[in-house]
């Protein structure tokens, strides 16, 4: 176990369900410690009997800040101070479940990049096992960033999955080699002519149920619109169906079914995971759903122990290093 | 009922199973002339003892041609001789579930753009009731180019769905103005401004269900991957539901309600519409799955009937030019 610092005051449901979450994932072995107003933060640990170590910090950064502008500004902001705690050592990681652009700036500006990444990007765990980077770091990328997502990709799937080496595969709007705009022509040949990746080439949306690939890169822009399009996708499609099932004829056999509905929607839960892991800082940084309650701050809580207990960032130092020869 | 052109050499399963689809599709009564090798489909109608009028055609474009030098040498090709039909007044529209780039150079260069149209876009129809464009015509756009195929997937909502004003959102990764890159920024200035559409401001992949939008706009890039990425979704939940329910204590009551998931799966199949309207040419054009059954061939002539019978290209004419006052 790493200790693992929280920012207490960072989601919708801050401090409440990010103070319990860390209170369950504690309760299950993890090492935690909560950064925020100290006082609401005991007060909630009082009224659980449970007690965590708290770092105070007096000030917050909300929805509105302009990310960049607030962490210059509000020093004691409670993410900025969950981040000092990873730069100083004294935590392994930091889970953040507050503005998703004030994490990234602190990881940033107060943890640092690791040498030579331009960008450091957001990596979701998508059901079924597969990373998708960047899921919404940068809207933007050049050829060579879609290059560093790929290794530092492959790196989180050693890493959480424990795949020894994990197939990489490129977005695209087709397979053969050539499709795409040009960002993925380059890209492809970046990709290709990597050292310890097995690329598969490109993989396409509808591949996102099948197994072989287990890492996809693409730009922000794109992981973005894939993974809410799946989410929105599973949720219609267990709509349609329990629409379907709630007739006469079914309701009764339906019922039966129930456990194995439930069984269903967690295995295709896109919030099961927590969180994604920011790759490219030089300490853990997960980013929690902004709507996380207690159960997914305690899942957050959990992937980032499991990244910085198994070393991910030195197997994304190592990985980009190897690169360079 | 207005005639339809079928390319009938085009696609994984021709002339077979699109010979097939035009027969069930004539059954159902729509008007349909297939194109293409005469005898062979001379021979495919005398097996199943129905008859349907052929225009002949001496050559193929496969998928491994260049499409614009395809379009240009093989005069004679299907869909060259197809997309004649429609520029001559001989019929409506065209399907062909051939090569893609064939169909759109065919498109544009013998049926022609509609004055003003700078990029005609593909239109799909989402289960659900949405519709999705471009799907992968245009993988770079410009602003312009979303606010245009704005105005026409209106009209084919219009046409297809019978909404009178459609609602239009932008495909965008958060819900707030000023979110995205460039390109969606500008577009968001530019759909606001556009009369006759009721513009309802940026949606996410997750939207991809909800009833508040009729017509995603995007470009050719996002939007094949956004498509691809649900009917990827929608076969990985389906799988897991019924790995889940393929075990002992489930498999008597999944049993009863067979009839329950084949209605499921209907609905959300991406391929039941059968095919995607190319927008912005002077005649209807429907391009269909490569691999189309002869189901697909009869819903895309299907389509393609439902467009042309009801005015689609005079639709998007009008609203281009209203859009232009």
């Amino acid at each position: 176990m790493t200790r693992i610092a929280i920012d207490a005051m960072g989601g919708d449901h801050a401090p409440d369900q990010v103070v319990l979450g860390a209170v369950d994932a504690a309760k299950e072995g993890h090492d935690v410690t909560l950064v925020g107003d100290a006082s609401r933060i005991e007060q909630i640990l009082t009224d659980v009997g449970f007690d965590l170590p708290v770092t105070s910090a007096t000030e917050v950064i909300g929805m509105g800040d302009d990310p960049a502008a607030a962490i210059r500004e509000k020093k004691d902001a409670s993410i900025c101070v969950a981040a000092r705690l990873v730069a100083e050592g004294a935590a392994g990681g930091v889970v953040s479940a507050g503005s998703t652009g004030a994490a990234m700036a602190a990881a940033a500006f107060i943890i640092g990049r690791l040498d030579g990444v331009a960008r450091p990007a957001i990596a979701t765990l998508f059901p079924g096992g597969k990373i998708v980077l960047d899921s919404g770091a940068n809207l933007a990328c050049r050829a060579e960033h879609l290059v560093q997502f790929a290794v530092m990709g492959a790196a989180l799937a050693t890493t959480l999955l424990g795949i020894e080496r994990p197939r990489v595969g490129l977005v695209n709007i087709g397979e053969e080699q050539g499709k795409g705009r040009d960002l993925e022509r380059a890209a492809f040949a970046g990709l290709a002519g990597l050292d310890g990746i097995d690329f598969v080439g490109n993989v396409e949306g509808r591949d996102i149920g099948m197994p072989a690939v287990d890492v996809l890169v693409t730009d922000g822009f794109t992981g973005n619109v894939l993974l809410k399009t799946a989410e929105g996708t599973a949720r219609l499609v267990q709509s349609v169906l329990f629409e379907t099932l709630d007739k006469a004829p079914y309701r009764d056999a339906a019922a039966v079914l129930a456990p194995a509905f439930d069984e269903m929607k967690r295995r295709v839960d896109p919030e099961a995971t927590g969180g994604a892991h920011l790759l490219g800082t030089k300490g853990v940084v997960v980013i929690a759903h902004g709507s996380s309650s207690r159960v997914a701050i305690a899942n957050a809580i959990a992937l980032a122990d499991e990244g910085a207990s198994h070393g991910l960032v030195d197997k994304i130092a190592s990985g980009l290093s190897a690169g360079e020869e």
